[in-house]
């Protein structure tokens, strides 16, 4: 058997490249009301799962995604009591902003109770038991919807770990302007938000580019907004996230204090650590050029439609 | 999702190309002692197998293979009462000689138990029954040893349906002149044998045709020998089959003969039909060229490695 | 550098895979008015062309496709003179033409003057001087359109090279019941037809049946029709022509007839071969129960439209 | 014509993943005595090098790499007159050292004169006149060995811009302790001296760590060893560079004292700027357990042999 030989998954990044991520062992597949999924096993990888034949996460840096994802805006606040997360089917948002010993209710709202079913049984270790902490709270909703019927809850933090919005599904609106309102009003004074934004790399960082111009746009709302990124080897690319606060500027937020809230909280992380973050929050010129160039605000009217 | 992305199986056929096969469904993967094994859904070919990535069987067109296999050597036997299979792991090409109501005894010898094991389960379409038919044994070793071990059993009709001899693998002495010997002596004086021999194109026709030569070359054990071929759609290429008989010439049967045999043995075929013989057997120019250049005889010495 | 490594051409056939060619060398690429064009080595076919990224024609087995474009038909001819091929862009169909003695006017209509400059230049092993012949009119303009205006011209053979009908190609006009009366028109009373009707495998052969049963239904015009199929190892499967003919019964022509021809000729080829014949017409059952199934009259209003 | 099809640039990185490149248009490829090459435009990223089938540089973000690989080096050193470019075939290196205006002499040494020689006329886009520059030497010898040959000769700044370590390439011996202490003996007391050293993602950054620790082991020679990436979108993957320095620490300069010289010497980049320096030293965790867990000391007996 040669190099050539084998079961790949593909898919595409744009009209560049397609990428063939070699299938070692398929652990389980299938199918849920949203999309197709594939649970197997990727040399290097490890354990992974795709969704609709995309690489969602990997045994190899799952922490580099999830502590981005969580760890900065749950650093950030200085005492985030009730979380909630927005989609994060794997259970690993959860777990890391259960991590801080601080929070009394976390709240996570996939809309996908099949996939979280499944996730329950054949990924122990994205959630680690996530999903029974007693201060979880687990609904398969609509999060957009729900967020409107919390309007004045008083959130601390807000995860907004939802799939990219793609052409033909319900991603496109929770990337918008009104979108990134409804979650405001559901969050206290000192709200802090955050959401996965899509890729960081040159090639395509429009979309990241425009949610940041889009929360920069609601200045009185949030008056700090900052785009991050992680490197996450295995979407071969490096990846984009906002965060947007009410009250508390995660630029100056110093590695000292950082250190300190870890030490309170009982916190250790593999990725976000004191050191790394203001390197974390130091975005490439390529990506500001970018946001001079492409980036726009975006509306439920006018979304950004993912076509990569 | 656009056309490139999703999941396939990746195979070699030479150094000129890799065909991917796209993976619609898994239904079942898993490895036995001897191979891995992927079932699975393909468009356009429904169901089908793979073994070490290689695809050796779809729903479209198991029949043209597995006709071609069985039909031409028991059609030629006037009488075939005691048939053996060798490998033929799906059950389908035992499924073929039982369609012959002259056989009482059909013997299958697979030395992949597991294979056979979890095809009796999840292939109900190729065995369609076949494995529990009163008239057959199936056995589970080696099918070389067991033949020696049946010198002089006065076999009618073997059907020798073995992976192809790959440098790492047992196969190699399955297509050599010895393998060949044994199979005559355990066969009658009348015995006609049958076995599956690679690729019929002009890429890489020289497995068929050294198996054709060395066959050939007994000639005092098979005065006839004929090679044919398939085109199975699935294998993006013509399938190369050889006949070897003691005593009866397969060129000389008349399609009106296939016929009446047909009729009284009771017998449908999809692709091997009475109009249709002597299509089968008339190779190409270019097969036998490629005898004329690189065909030789293959001895348990110097056996045939397939690096395709 | 591994297996898996190196440059390649994928085309796609249907949805249940895509071939990837490996590309030794790139001779030369471009782009006419009409479609883009690579001329590279691929290993074990030797020099190939590739139009829009579909694999044409390869040295390996080039004889394979445009024998069995040009023999049938202008042996079934008693007398052929008069030739006109319609596309045949490599000049490797007019070259099969010319072999034949009887010729004294071979005109060629491809509208891809680009194409047919370049090939002059760079594929001197497909047209092998066809173009320089004395006897050959090379024109430049649509086929279908010098057809209408050779009406009644009593043109001895048409042999129809022409792109398949692709959704967004002119080709769909040139597979219709319109365009074969048309061509028709342009031959003498005993005059005999060919054209390439793309696949013949048992996963898309519904153009060629189609071709099949459009001629068919022409009977007072063509009351001889016949498929046949030649195995074109570079495309991966068995390719698919018909013979439509208004005088002659190709399935009534003899091996010692054909033999006789050649002789008288000088005819000497590789895969169509007197033996052959028989064989060559014969199709596989699987290709009678396409018929059966799909086929269906084609017209300028309801054309085939290739998706594959 | 569909997303599947096409021509493809393939490599593959670790068993993990193969990346299909898309060529949009072969602009010139061929042969030299090292390595055979192709120039392409590939969507998105523009015009770009593949060498032995792996790419090289893209126009998209060539800029990364290159101003990654002279620009800390060269800005470290408070007065860069001689500086010497080992390999760096495509000039950007050296056409990144010249912005320099302190430089007196830039030698570049590439074995390949072919590859060179074809990049001057047909990668301008990459050069930008470099090898015309007064001040450039261009040789084509054996670094190491021309290095060995200037022992003392106190150049300011070396740039080992040399392929990756591969198997069966003298590459090996570019990434040894050796070469290494042959570069510091050809440098001045105060000598800068900067590699590209391999991938920097979390699959397979071995080879960077083991080139920081071999550097790291000569503490004598080089006090100051800091490693760096560029996120080199056209990778997929961040990029890894060592500098490693006799007298001046890259950690201890300032954003102030970088624009200061940035403006002294007309420098104006677009990755490396001042404001990022300080992000662009700052390695992720996973870098630092790598280096922990599978760095080496590299020397011509153990040296690093890259199989990704």
């Amino acid at each position: 058997m040669n190099d050539a030989t084998g079961m790949f998954i593909a898919e595409t990044h744009t009209s560049a490249a397609t990428w063939h991520y070699r299938v070692e062992k398929m652990i389980l597949e299938g199918k849920t009301k949203y999309q197709t999924y594939q649970i197997c096993d990727v040399p290097r990888f490890g354990k992974s799962l795709f969704l609709d034949y995309n690489i969602q996460t990997s045994l190899l840096d799952e922490y580099v995604f999830h502590e981005c994802m969580s760890q900065p805006a749950m650093t950030l606040h200085p005492n985030p009591k009730n979380v909630v997360v927005c989609g994060g089917g794997e259970g690993a948002t959860l777990r890391e902003a259960l991590k801080h010993n601080t929070v009394t209710n976390a709240t996570m709202v996939d809309i996908d109770e099949e996939l979280v079913d499944m996730v329950k049984v054949h990924m122990p270790e994205w959630h680690q038991g996530a999903f029974e902490d007693p201060r979880t709270t687990l609904l398969h909703t609509d999060a957009r919807q729900w967020l409107v019927e919390h309007k004045g809850a008083g959130i601390d933090v807000i995860l907004s770990d939802l799939p990219n919005p793609h052409e033909d599904g319900p991603g496109q609106f929770l990337f918008t302007r009104e979108y990134f309102q409804i979650c405001a009003d559901a969050m206290g004074d000192d709200g802090v938000f955050a959401m996965q934004a899509g890729s960081a790399n040159e090639n395509y960082p429009e979309c990241m580019m425009s949610c940041i111009k889009t929360l920069e746009s609601m200045k009185e709302t949030f008056p700090y907004v900052a785009g991050y990124y992680g490197i996450v080897s295995t979407f071969f690319q490096p990846w984009g996230f906002v965060l947007a606060s009410k009250k508390y500027d995660p630029l100056a937020l110093s590695a000292e204090e950082i250190a300190k809230r870890f030490q309170e909280r009982r916190i250790r992380n593999r990725y976000y650590t004191p050191r790394f973050h203001q390197a974390l929050f130091t975005l490439p010129e390529y990506l500001l050029e970018a946001y001079a160039k492409s980036a726009r605000i975006l509306t439920d009217e006018s979304p950004f439609v993912w076509t990569a």
